[in-house]
């Protein structure tokens, strides 16, 4: 795993978080951030007629929400980076069609929180524009039918399986003011240990964060002790024992690491080896690490969202799962 | 269709197009562009198992031959940005597995191209990343069975109906040096005019051109006939058609209009409308565009690829289907 100092970018104006939102679903009501998220929606469905359709009902109310607190209108924003998991990012894309934001649509599976935060801080430093949506996230029940099967098939979960969050959060990101500052990305490589076990997606990611996390150091001339705190997104259990096995391997062990995916739904038995899905990272960033830093509990910390780029068809044709990690160095803003 | 300047973006260091490579498959050996084509494979198959694996591979090829032509390795560039039509972006994940650059995966349906160079000309015009790789492929064998069904059925084509075209493209970016550059750059809002049927995406996605057109000439105070020519991608016939109406409809007629889909194949007549998938377009920028504007017998022309943001799932839900358009500026290098 060589460093390539190429990928890490220190930005010359660190842009800054100028307010975010986040919603959730019946599960994540129960969450120990409950507390922290905008909107919360007792029934998965939130009166639409398909999963789909609730998923980017949610983006939807997510990117309003965010848009109040930032007291500012849709014509105001320059543009929105927005993804999610299902096929063709249709959730994103319905969400944009009501917003009427320019949009640039990303997959990056479950590192989309980080993926656009990071290229929304690169857009956003360079005063290119302004204000900048960045958003993702995922639905539980639109995800199962996605990769697994429907929910009706009733299928048994292995304890190495992860739960995907019916989540979404959004952040507002302006060039000027105060706030939270990104000062510095990192955008990952595919890496692929040849790990096929769909239901074991933290081992899949697990290399990518290592990966991403090393050169992150090398290039930035800095170690894992330097930061509060070192949050993955989401590797569950079985992902971030690996992580910190290979971190250790390779004379970089992580003493202050946690996982969104272990964290969301705390000790919750139903949920297997932790949480998952775009929205994870998402809710965990906006009900935990962003006002953690806003209070000045925590003065730096790393965000490493990880996706696993498989799909469908991949895993039926008996492809490896390939993952990937992007990082967004967070700042707690300047007194 | 209000104009919003914040979408619009002017570039101050306008990035060059370093170079770029193109590849097809078996029916774009017979296209009028075939000779400027890089790579060309009689076998769609590309010697892989899978459609989706030779849609991959198609990519990492292309990649590769642009690496080449530019004389650099993967380690020298700072990001790739890249998208296909497949589920979950799959051939563009397997794709970069094989590279190792720094990745940031695309979502735009047949927008990729434009979006992927839009969002790379903005990261490289500001100097946070000297080298940007920009790419994006479709295969007609893996997007029938995407969107529509397994070629084995047999399904009979309408006349409406686009040929998703066995072709990718790359363009290699430049911060600095010589060669056509790219000045200004405009992200597009989704449009959705209830159009509902997925053999005539041409009608899904006209009005999505149309607006980010009228959009772009209004930030920028210029109109249609101080460009060479303006190229949409991938309308088709039936499409290209709607648009003329509605750009006349506006008062902004367009004298200079053409249409990657009606381009690529010419008069074939087994292609229906004309041409479409993420390849297509990028293949007439690479086989045509850019060599026009290298000549310098173009001086400055548009590229405006559209994209229909729809998925198997939502047309089974009844949803109608979102276009997206985003624009590309494009000027002659200086004598």
């Amino acid at each position: 795993m060589a460093a390539q100092n190429g990928s890490t970018m220190r930005l010359p104006h660190p842009p800054t978080v100028a307010t975010w939102a986040t919603a959730g679903g019946k599960r994540e009501s129960t969450s120990p951030f409950a507390q922290g998220f905008d909107l919360l929606y007792d029934d998965n469905r939130l009166e639409r007629k398909t999963w789909e359709q609730a998923e980017a009902f949610l983006l939807e109310q997510t990117a309003r929400r965010c848009l109040e607190k930032g007291s500012i209108t849709p014509e105001q924003v320059n543009l929105a980076l927005a993804g999610d998991l299902q096929a063709q990012c249709t959730a994103s894309g319905y969400a944009m069609r009501q917003l009427q934001i320019p949009f640039a649509g990303l997959y990056g599976a479950c590192s989309t929180m980080a993926e656009s935060l990071a290229l929304g801080a690169c857009l956003s430093s360079t005063g290119l524009a302004e204000q900048i949506l960045v958003m993702t996230a995922s639905h539980f029940c639109a995800a199962e039918r996605q990769f697994r099967m429907p929910l009706n098939y009733g299928g048994m979960r292995t304890p190495t399986s992860q739960w995907t969050a019916t989540a979404a959060g959004c952040v507002l990101l302006r060039s000027e003011g105060q706030g939270v500052r990104i000062p510095s990305v990192s955008f990952g490589r595919v890496q692929d240990l040849q790990v096929k076990d769909i239901t074991n997606m933290g081992a899949a990611m697990a290399p990518a964060a290592a990966d991403t996390l090393l050169r992150y150091f090398q290039a930035m001339g800095v170690s894992a002790n330097e930061f509060d705190a070192i949050f993955t997104g989401d590797l569950g259990q079985v992902g971030s024992e690996l992580l910190e096995q290979l971190m250790a391997q390779a004379g970089m062990p992580l003493h202050n690491h946690q996982d969104c995916g272990c964290l969301l739904y705390g000790s919750d038995p139903q949920v297997g080896a932790g949480g998952s899905g775009c929205g994870c990272s998402a809710a965990v960033l906006g009900t935990h690490i962003l006002p953690e830093l806003e209070s000045g509990r925590y003065r730096r910390v790393l965000f490493v969202a990880t996706g696993a780029l498989m799909s469908q068809a991949t895993f039926l044709q008996k492809e490896s799962i390939p993952g990937i990690a992007h990082l967004v160095e967070l700042t707690a803003p300047e007194k």
